[in-house]
């Protein structure tokens, strides 16, 4: 069983944000799965998607500002610099934090623990809205 | 054909840890499998899955270092802190590292390359054991 | 539908390389996957696979400037160094970028955003041929 379907994602502020609930929204489809994975993919090179804690606003935070000290802005070794400040570091969070997530699925049910979530990496200033590439797959 | 079973690891010190054969031993469908996928994924958000170099174990302690050097312990800029200093560290290592792996299986072993191990990433001080499942997938 | 093989890429000087279009032509099967996914696997751990932007060489020089400013070499506190001195960030950066892409097939093509290529990551000075295993499933 393959079903594959696309999601965009509204303009969100710079910083991290979850979207447990809105991927699963979008996949109706789900509960009919057994055994199999979900695959979410986003279509960009300035953001990106990662799991982590679902519960705490404050670990989101401390996640931009480490990635903010991290990856600077502004660094001098960057020749890509003219889509503004925050973009060559956009390409590099991304590339750290990676463009897709593969989740096991259990029952009808993400096999999340108990404290993950889904997480979109809004690594521009102005990223505007965020296309997600959904494919689910199993028994 | 999909197979998905559970695997608790024991707990370990902070750092990184081989379990390439501990997560083989759980797999007795394995060498079933002429093409496939073996998803290895890791409940937690304060813990993590890489491959890495399977032989020198001084590979693990480097790895260990630095991440404690690119990551610090009581950053200014930390608010979530009340679960202790390894804390926050520990969900900023667990993203840059990744809650899964995707490993190719070909006639029913996994095509690992020569140096490539299984390694979890432990980041609390105190993680206790460390739930894993394992979504096997091919034909 | 599952198919898998390998590719073996000629050896690249250190820092960031485009790759999709050798990734594509290794895959006369794709044209036949309706719904389905491409992982795709790189078989060491001096190496690694990341998505990123497709048109300007800058952002693959400024990658490679940052990683190297974020993963020293020489570091004091480096145990494994008799491989020489691009060993052990070569192993680091391995990890943080990650050995394997999973990539949504739709209608016989990789549904990758308009700016999204396949980047190889060389980490090492004289990295030789690196393998990779190409596994695509799907209907």
């Amino acid at each position: 069983m393959w079903q594959q379907s696309t999601l965009t994602l509204a303009p969100r502020p710079r910083g991290f944000h979850l979207i447990t609930d809105e991927v699963l929204a979008a996949l109706p489809q789900l509960k009919a799965v057994q055994t199999g994975l979900l695959h979410v993919f986003i279509q960009h090179t300035s953001a990106s998607l990662t799991l982590n804690e679902n519960a705490d606003p404050t670990v989101r935070g401390d996640m931009e500002r480490h990635f903010n000290m991290a990856v600077p802005q502004g660094a001098p070794y960057y020749r890509h610099d003219y889509e503004g400040d925050d973009d060559m570091p956009a390409h590099i969070k991304a590339s750290l934090l990676g463009a897709s997530l593969s989740l096991p699925v259990t029952n009808g049910r993400l096999a999340l623990g108990t404290w993950q979530g889904i997480w979109l990496g809004e690594h521009r200033d102005q990223g505007g809205s965020r296309r997600l590439v959904l494919t689910l797959m199993g028994e």
